[in-house]
């Protein structure tokens, strides 16, 4: 790894010479700092330009150094390319003095790899026992698609604590609204579940993305780890994607209707394409109930190019017969517009609880029509809709033996096992 | 009526003068006013003892006058019989000074009489028109079965607004919580949603058992009737029973689940039978949505020597699995209990939404199979549940068939027409 970005930097500093471009190139991140996790393989390499300068002829060099590369595209564009095995990106950004004067996130890493050099020493062990810890229990990563702690938030952790059992110490006993202050400079108010106040940046939360439910992921597993420390907690067991015979014998044994709704995934990143999905399972969800089926549990995925939202239903099949309530029975103007708005009742007009209602027969009576016939019409945002409507299957129940992805079928293992330690 | 009346009440007076017994005897209700509706069959008769002296005497002169009688009870006994075609309660009762200061209901009712019989002179007609009315928009009646307005009511209602037309217009426009007060002389709060006090008795509502549903239904018909009169508001259509291939048609329209439980009717008068009945309905409706079902509409009835409570399924059947949500997932001890008592999820232990969550195989999947094993646990009165317990039926869907009781067929008629008028 040292080998590898030591020859990557060499290369894009002789190159900015050779072109007289005033170029300070970092390496950054966990590579930069000795809290690197052995198999991880990101190395963050950043091409530093003065301010006023243009990022253009940064991103340049960056092209030429990994001919074999793509272009991604976060704040500003930057470079990504595979060499020598590593994931590497290659980011231009602006010198800047101040780091709460960023002109985008990406300036402030310079800012935190400092931070964090000047303090970790003799403590970079306790980062990685965490980091591998937090793998472990499923907790590890600030990408959207999970939610969880970022290395830098991992590296703050230890500095505020001291040390991975402290860190576990603490932890245990989290509860939403947590706040850590290290330089005690805090402003702003935040109400994620987690805040952490930067401290190159006093108005930021370096765990924004942390979610509810993984940070008291962490916490419980902090609790068991120390009521009963296993070395396991490190490594998360691997699970092999379900069989035939494993998914029907799940379907059997919860005989609940699973739907799943499958589409071409848009061609854009994780960490766009996750919160849209989230977005539009919660959109679905909501039109399902507000149809009067009920749901188990949901969840979202993308394997290779395809997407996919599983409901679990609970309740699947309804009456013909529904209520439709409504005004109060002495509104005499709107229980008229309510009468000619439901002509033929298959029972009604009559009172209940001081209403007026009808009973008539529904639209959809069973989960997968009203998928079939809605989910085209829903708007689910711009990429979604439209992969959507130019085409979607959807399987229910048995059906899902159809889909011999090993991605899908990984998916579902997950889904069904579902478990995480909890002390 | 009066020729009846008059026969009986000289022979009570025979009796009680052989006897040496100082009766005040007293025709009272609406035979006793000229608001007696030509199709109604109760005469009632009062017994008025003075204060002080023995009721048990008037009552053995009760039993005298009508040899083949039965002894009812409400607040104190009475003697009910058919005579010449008309049903015929002997009701002894103290003769009390003042209303306010009553020893017990029935000894309120000369009262009425005398206080109506005073200001209705020439409004006879009125009262019969409304009450008429009110029969045939089926809102008439204070018996617990059905809600509606009394007698009495009907007549102060004349009272108040002056005839048949302007009560209905008044009621046109009332909401929940109309008071009247004729004498202006009401004391106490009172919650029902109409409110008329007692003119004899200021801490009295005569509309007590008139439910929400009547009041509005009353009101509502009163609309529609100013709006377009027509003479069968007068006369609710008769309700033929329904036969099988009618049966068998509305459960396929509604495709919803019936389900019937079926058991003895306990030997008691309906005022005590019906509201058991309800509250019965009640508690096995919570029961069945706490356990995940829904249902469309529910109602209780009586017929020969049965009683059936209704159950219309909108959701009878659900997954295997369900979802235990346990306490906050920072809350350690609640957990290690909540834990315990799910030792083996089909998945999970998960966090949502910040909780703790299993998934596990529910106890009744079936709304029929929950009904079956748990109705006879239910505590569900003392007369009912014994009666539960002693033996009960269920019949779901086209098991309704089975029973042929035109008494049922006819509750199951108007049961699934359920229409009123409503303006």
């Amino acid at each position: 790894m040292a080998e590898t970005s030591a020859a990557i930097i060499a290369r894009i500093e002789d190159l900015a010479r050779e072109r007289g471009i005033p170029l300070k190139v970092m390496l950054v991140g966990s590579a930069a700092r000795s809290t690197w996790l052995s198999g991880d393989h990101d190395l963050d390499i950043f091409l530093g330009v003065p301010l006023g300068d243009d990022l253009g002829r940064a991103l340049e060099i960056a092209r030429l150094v990994a001919p074999d590369h793509v272009e991604k595209y976060a704040e500003h564009a930057y470079v990504h390319a595979q060499m020598d095995g590593f994931e590497v990106d290659l980011v231009p950004c602006f010198l800047v003095e101040d780091a709460s004067r960023l002109l985008s996130a990406v300036d402030r890493t310079p800012f935190h790899t400092k931070y964090v050099g000047g303090r970790i020493s003799d403590r970079e062990d306790e980062v990685l026992l965490l980091k591998q810890f937090m793998k472990g229990v499923n907790v590890y990563g600030s990408e959207l698609k999970v939610g969880g702690f970022s290395g830098y938030l991992a590296e703050l952790l230890v500095l505020c604590y001291g040390s991975f059992a402290e860190v576990l110490q603490a932890a245990s006993a989290w509860r939403p609204g947590q706040r850590l202050d290290l330089e005690g400079h805090g402003t702003g108010r935040h109400d994620e579940p987690l805040i952490v106040v930067d401290p190159v940046d006093p108005g930021r939360n370096v765990a924004a993305a942390l979610t509810l439910d993984k940070m008291l992921q962490f916490a419980g597993a902090a609790r068991s780890f120390l009521a009963e420390p296993k070395l396991d907690f490190f490594f998360a067991p691997s699970q092999p994607p379900l069989s035939d015979e494993e998914l029907i014998a799940r379907i059997n044994e919860r005989r609940t209707m699973p739907i799943l709704l499958e589409f071409a995934a848009p061609d854009v990143v994780e960490d766009v394409l996750y919160p849209q999905l989230r977005k539009a399972e919660g959109s679905i969800k909501a039109l399902l109930e507000r149809s009067g089926f009920s749901i188990l549990r949901s969840d979202v995925s993308a394997y290779r190019d395809r997407a996919v939202m599983l409901f679990e239903m609970e309740v699947w099949q309804l009456s013909k017969a529904c209520r439709r309530i409504g005004p109060p029975a002495w509104d005499a103007e709107h229980i008229a517009r309510f009468l000619a708005a439901h002509p033929r009742p298959l029972s009604g007009p009559y009172i209940a609880n001081g209403k007026v209602v009808v009973e008539e027969a529904r639209r959809y009576t069973s989960a997968r029509d009203l998928l079939e016939g809605e989910s085209a019409n829903l708007s689910l945002g711009k990429h979604l809709s439209a992969s959507i409507r130019d085409g979607h299957n959807i399987y229910a129940g048995y059906e899902l033996l159809g889909i011999k992805d090993e991605g899908f079928r990984t998916f579902l293992a997950h889904y069904f096992q579902a478990e995480f330690r909890i002390g």
